[in-house]
């Protein structure tokens, strides 16, 4: 096998060894998380969502580019307009907090950047370089007009009959997914965490997103920025949660081949 | 205001309190969470991962609509040829465990189904009903050649100037960002809850779309189902991490408005 980047296991002297952890307080969380869709009249402490943030910033994310932003709409006139375009829906409106998480398809370059002047301060091997200097832009770039994209996925088709060959991202719609796909890995830590700490979320889908980027400003027209998601987040009422949780049987959804 | 499905609260008797939780057990899961590139020899007991699929599948998702499938990928043949399709990575050449997360945008309208089935057995509020039979496969439903996302586009347009209008999903393309948003939800579930349970993973990108659905065979053939990502699983190894995380200034990704 030729070795490459992706292949390579580097000579790295970086150890870094897993801490003993109680699962049960992990299988806590997850079960007592529920969207949340009404909210007692309750302040959140303001540490609450600074440490939820920190640990959705430390989700995975493809190549390490963060494609995502978060929003805390904190402004009452801010946050009366974003009820709005929420639909005025109650888990949006009995909220203390509203958080907005964008999913940015464009931001990846200045990332790329500092991510080279990173390695270089790290001393990194030749092949982090190589990797954000040359496959970087090759995968992620689409080109004017998506014209890039469009050579990339012929050149992938040929290539790919010979060898295995990434497929993509080669479209502006590839690069959505792309971007809504690591963002929401950031998501389920935001909410993860919110519900460790004692507070409850509702993710919320249901929204204006053209009304949501006016409430956002400058921050909402950022070209390629999409809003992926807003939660809501408080503590839940005791009339919060509308019911048991449904999922359909397991068989349906994991497979063992 | 009008009330509606979204605005009204319901008149329901269902409660269910949160439990307490120690969240420094969760901080630990999600700092000690890094993406494992070199696994050791050592097997992961079958448990494990079907605890992870079981929080995967609690994640929140779009109205719930489950929009996901995972996929363990046991058999040695098989194994061995997705390990190609990963073009030889170590994370995954190396790994004991791998498992396919698959984004599906055309299973919602069985789901859609089985909800209505579960309301009527739980007799649900009325607006419950409305919501999956009407408002579900409105939102949802593109129609043949995505005539119906077209025609949603358009009056969406023109209601969205009068009132606050959802935008989407008006087409294809959308119901991907959808499908893949949902399952990464579930996807950190999955890798938080491997790392909870003293085990690591590597979420790939990296890999030949076409050849991993081919070794999916049926499953990786599905019409609207596409791959997600793609997970090992497994122990770290002393080098399995290639170095300290990095992550941009705070700033540049959390703003307060």
């Amino acid at each position: 096998m030729k070795e490459d980047i992706l292949t390579k296991i580097p000579d790295i002297d970086y150890r870094e060894a897993a801490p003993e952890i109680d699962d049960k307080e992990f299988d806590k969380v997850i079960r007592s998380r529920r969207s949340v869709r009404v909210y007692r009249d309750e302040p959140v402490p303001e540490e609450v969502i600074h440490k939820a943030v920190e640990h959705a910033l430390l989700a995975p994310n493809s190549s390490n580019l963060q494609p995502w932003r978060f929003v805390w709409v904190k402004s009452p006139q801010k946050k009366k307009e974003l009820v709005r375009a929420c639909l005025g829906q109650s888990a949006a409106r009995t909220a203390p907090e509203l958080v907005v998480a964008l999913a940015r398809t464009k931001s990846w370059s200045k990332v790329q950047k500092e991510m080279i002047h990173v390695l270089k301060e790290n001393d990194a091997p030749k092949g982090a370089f190589a990797y954000y200097e040359k496959i970087v832009p090759l995968a992620y770039g689409q080109g004017p007009f998506g014209l890039k994209g469009l050579i990339k996925k012929i050149v992938i088709f040929f290539r790919g009959l010979l060898k295995p060959t990434p497929r993509g991202p080669t479209s502006q719609a590839d690069m959505r997914v792309w971007a809504h796909k690591s963002t929401a890995l950031g998501c389920e830590n935001f909410m993860l965490s919110i519900r460790a700490q004692g507070y409850d979320t509702c993710p919320m889908e249901g929204f204006d997103e053209v009304r949501v980027r006016e409430v956002l400003g400058e921050l909402g027209q950022e070209k390629g920025s999409e809003v992926c998601m807003i939660f809501s987040v408080g503590k839940r009422a005791d009339n919060g949660i509308y019911g048991p949780q449904v999922r359909m049987k397991k068989e349906d959804f994991f497979i063992v081949i």
